[in-house]
């Protein structure tokens, strides 16, 4: 069954090649409409998956993920129509050489085929997902958690309803109906038709995804971020970034989850920072040294330095150097944001360039890390992985290039 | 001991980044002078590695992929030496974004990190490697074939003492020691230290490398290319590109290995195509159509649709309509190099778009696909994956991109 939906879905890929960015922005809108004209069914659909997760005894945040109401879903048809706004990213000329044997060699933005997209528990990924492949001119092969499968499918069932009186092909978007994890693996197998998986969804989603596929995998999300207080930090500048960076939104990937902080201010510094943080309800856990100083903070673990808690706790580390910090973030983090709080331009600048991450930040909060405040335009996750994308990934990421060569009969000498 | 590698590599990498151009370019050109100076001792490892193989009675090819001399150590120093002369790719700055609260955004080409390159018999593959990889400010480790084994453990202590008496560490350039295949399944799975995997080689050496890797992989290669023929091809053009893609090269990878003829001008074109390609030695082989019209015509099998041949042989298939040949084409295809051959502008755009390869040509011959011809550069390959590198790699395919944020105290409202 998964080998038929991927053939459907690599036979609508070459269809969708021959689109207009009109045809596709159509398709996008009727979409949007759609849901709107049925957001009742959805919600019949949801309150299956809802009363089952409840029977099951699921915890509070996974039912507040899993729940639609008429806002979400207006927000779903919202969300597409603004996709179906942004600039076209299929047929751009990057580069055109001209051969001296007149040869002429363009390289051109082209959708990537098929796009395979392993989810978790919010049916919103299943209407944003199929907007963005659309967009980019992608046929798109959804697999959402099993927690979410009537919820998921009526969605896709309403959407590939409203191709039906556009140009796209309706096997430009097919749910996955079947929630068993060899479903997930015969996908994630599907090289020869498949051209690109992206999980969207938790650390071990990622992790199986990254173990088991045979596709190449997009990998987006977690975020272990770290601030670094070197010893002439102006520490005026310094808490408001901390607490900014930890408490704005701590559920999100480019919150802050590690404070290092240079020996030689620990001592003044840490009994204020940590305060600070207590005011805003922040659990504090600390290496040896700091519970050394401040008795009362939770000893953190040799796990703790690896997590990404997302949540209202933080761990702090004291260093003896930079050199110490950045031995550390490269070790433990997970390459998404970092930041050094410092005005010694040199031993910034060494920060910048030796810590491996997608953004790395001179003075300043790490929840800068987005599509948006990048000037890049909506993203679709944050890449942190090196090949490909690194950091806010847009719609332009869910394309490749192709060399087109025109030639009058050209034979290589 | 892979992990010890692993580890040297990742800390050898965190040095590399603070290199300049000129430091990198100064190895490079230590490296070159070290191989001319240590023609001798290489040969001498060398010879025990060719005894070997032909001890154990291996093929002309392979004994000739393996075989160094003075000439061939002479152009591997030549390729350094190129490849020092290359733009430098990194630190460029590709774009610069100032937010409207004064964050300055620059996203700039920084090394990828760490680099492992899987190969197999040809040692010269370890000194071209290294070269690229130094050059791009990257740390690698090198995993060659058994067969060469004391040839490349040679040319890494060469290189490595050349380092010595520069700024890149040595460790930037590490050899694998152990020549079975435990050490290369360890190398594939260090996901932690080790960002992305290149293997160099025939398809089963791919495809080995894609089914056990954890770490992202860059396909390079295979190249089963097509030639289509339509109804109103200009037959004086089509012959010569046809002898050109199949016999100018056909040892590599852009060489054509299919001809599709449309059925309409099957019957006057096909013996005078095959008597051509006969005269330049090629075997011919056919579909049921093709040995209908040429009795003498040896039948393809339904492997021979997917083979590259690398070799003076071809198989010709008569589709009825340009939609056959690109079915047939998107199906058997290796996503390399394509080429139509028609006077119909429709027509060749629609094979232009619909066809899913690196290199689509209208009226040329398939063997330009090539960083140099294309105007690029050297290449270290030609990428058939869609993602990160399509088509002719260069140097700059070796970087990828950090977003360094400057700032000022700021925080997310």
């Amino acid at each position: 069954m998964i080998e038929e939906i991927c053939k459907k879905a690599k036979a609508a890929s070459v269809q969708m090649v021959r689109l207009s960015a009109e045809q596709r922005n159509m398709a996008l809108c009727k979409m949007a409409d759609a849901l709107e004209t049925n957001v009742e069914e959805i919600l019949g659909a949801n309150v299956v998956d809802v009363e089952a997760a409840k029977s099951r005894g699921v915890k509070a945040a996974l039912l507040d993920r899993l729940s639609l109401d008429a806002e979400k879903i207006g927000n779903m048809a919202k969300e597409l129509r603004e996709v179906s706004s942004l600039a076209d990213p299929v047929g751009i000329v990057l580069s055109s050489y001209t051969h001296s044997n007149g040869l002429i060699i363009k390289q051109i933005r082209v959708p990537i085929g098929v796009v395979g997209v392993i989810y978790e528990s919010r049916p919103n990924v299943t209407s944003d997902s199929a907007g963005v492949c659309v967009k980019s001119g992608n046929a798109v092969i959804l697999r959402g958690g099993s927690d979410a499968l009537q919820s998921n499918l009526c969605i896709g069932k309403v959407l590939r309803e409203a191709l039906q009186n556009t140009d796209v092909p309706i096997d430009a978007i097919q749910v996955v109906n079947s929630p068993d994890r060899k479903a997930a693996e015969e996908l994630m197998s599907m090289r020869q038709y498949i051209d690109v998986l992206i999980p969207r969804g938790g650390a071990d989603l990622i992790n199986t995804v990254i173990e088991k596929s045979k596709i190449p995998v997009i990998e987006t999300g977690t975020g272990n971020c770290h601030i670094y207080l070197e010893e002439d930090a102006d520490l005026d500048m310094a808490t408001p970034i901390i607490i900014n960076a930890k408490t704005q939104r701590p559920g999100v990937c480019n919150a802050a989850e590690k404070l290092l902080i240079n020996s030689k201010i620990a001592n003044t510094y840490l009994p204020k920072i940590i305060t600070e943080l207590r005011k805003y309800k922040v659990e504090v856990r600390g290496d040896q040294k700091t519970c050394q100083i401040m008795p009362d903070v939770k000893a953190a673990t040799e796990q703790d330095w690896y997590t990404e808690y997302l949540d209202l706790i933080i761990s702090i580390k004291i260093v003896e150097d930079l050199t110490e910090a950045i031995s550390h973030i490269n070790k433990y983090g997970t390459k998404h944001s970092e930041a050094i709080i410092t005005h010694d331009a040199a031993k910034a600048s060494r920060f910048l360039q030796e810590i491996d991450s997608a953004a790395v930040y001179w003075n300043a909060s790490t929840r800068f890390t987005d599509g948006n405040q990048f000037g890049l335009g909506t993203e679709i996750g944050i890449s942190t992985q090196k090949l490909h994308a690194r950091g806010p990934m847009s719609i332009q990421h869910l394309t490749t290039t192709k060399h087109v060569i025109e030639g009058t009969g050209q034979t290589r000498k």
